[in-house]
């Protein structure tokens, strides 16, 4: 199993099944698929946890189920605690990016991780929390903290996720063209000129220059492809073949 | 009204209401207030979009209503869409990180920014796209990418919250303690290896420096408050007036 060292999610108590199911689809949205229950209300299986996990039923349905919080982490090596209030106690608090950078270090260590989400309505319990060696808080507005389980499982599984997956951070999506070179953009500029020139464009020669400039930084800056620059040429020549009327506008500027 | 220059989140055509409370509620936990909607499908006001806001009433009581995504977004400068799939076109695509920088850098440069995302089912429509000057994806787990419409306003807006917020990756929460100080450690390191050396449990003089050496790397990682150190005081003079027997168990070691 390569997933062995990836943090098992815990749900210690949780009430509702829509929630369990809710929560299994946010893990496995970060790639997330070990999870463990301890103690669900409801018994388990629980039907309504499965259709609410719409799509993430195996994640449901390979859950453990445990007896108590120390048994569902007895196999674990490095346990986090997520809660959403301050306790009165002498714990480290984490956010969840440094908390997702210490558990890969730990998976990379070949250790075993694990993190404890508490029931709905309580979060986690007083004695819950000295199980594990930190706890996660998730530092939304402190106006407005409440958040659901399964969106507090999806802020940190989703931080978990970014951290091993490169993804740049900015690109341009082109499909199957290719980016236009430098010769075929000066190509289309110098096209682009004439048809200016000849539409009386340019007022002055001593604007020229300036104006030249300033259209071509204009279509540098939209980065076009190979394609669109023959569909720019394509432009240029429907806009040249319009009458002459609206070339007579265009010519007192 | 100082958040003019926070992202705007528009719903464009959002099927229901609950999605639409939901997002409320996302947005409020990342202290977005702004929100706008295109062609609600069930009309508005939406009793079901303010029962699933769950206090984020005054984003849905504020929210804007719009004839057509155009609309909603002439006021603004800086527009990115969201879409979950790849779409056909030649367009810039962001993570949400660097969606956040984007829009920051936009605010401080005094420009208006929103958020676009489309309808629950089919996402946004490609003639909204290019009416944006980039795309955001969310870069999840490609094997099971679909999000509700609620979690993809939570991921975008978590992170855009996170790089206006600061907040220490890790801290110590010690109350209304402080941390010991090195001479309250000394004391303690001085009086535990007393009570060993009276137990038996320095076999060797040989032996005595590493152990000592690894005692005190061990209580140095557990960073004690002052109230710590007299606490854990107290265990040893507990441990020391442990019954004889006990002792004797120890000695063999």
């Amino acid at each position: 199993m390569s997933d062995q060292f990836d943090p098992v999610i815990i749900l210690v108590e949780p009430q509702l099944g829509e929630n369990i199911g809710a929560a299994a689809r946010a893990m496995l949205n970060c790639g997330l698929k070990r999870m463990r229950i301890v103690r669900p209300r409801d018994g388990w299986p629980n039907a309504r946890a499965l259709a609410a996990a719409s799509g993430a039923d195996a994640v449901i349905e390979a859950a453990e189920i445990f007896e108590s919080t120390s048994a569902a982490i007895a196999d674990l090596n490095y346990v986090l605690a997520t809660t959403a209030r301050q306790r009165d106690m002498v714990k480290t608090i984490l956010t969840p990016e440094v908390a997702a950078e210490e558990l890969h270090a730990r998976a990379s260590a070949l250790q075993r991780t694990g993190i404890l989400f508490g029931p709905e309505r309580t979060g986690l319990m007083n004695d819950d929390i000295p199980l594990a060696d930190a706890v996660v808080t998730i530092p939304v507005n402190p106006a407005f903290s409440s958040l659901n389980l399964a969106q507090g499982v999806l802020l940190i599984g989703y931080c978990w996720w970014r951290m091993q997956v490169q993804s740049e951070g900015r690109h341009l999506e082109i499909g199957g063209n290719r980016p236009a070179t430098k010769q075929e953009m000066v190509n289309l500029f110098v096209r682009l000129e004439e048809a200016l020139e000849e539409g009386g464009f340019y007022t002055t020669d001593q604007q020229r220059p300036t104006m030249v400039r300033n259209m071509r930084n204009l279509l540098q800056r939209a980065e076009m492809t190979e394609q669109e620059v023959r569909t720019f040429h394509g432009v240029i020549v429907a806009l040249n073949g319009t009458s002459g009327s609206a070339k007579e506008k265009r010519r007192p500027r």
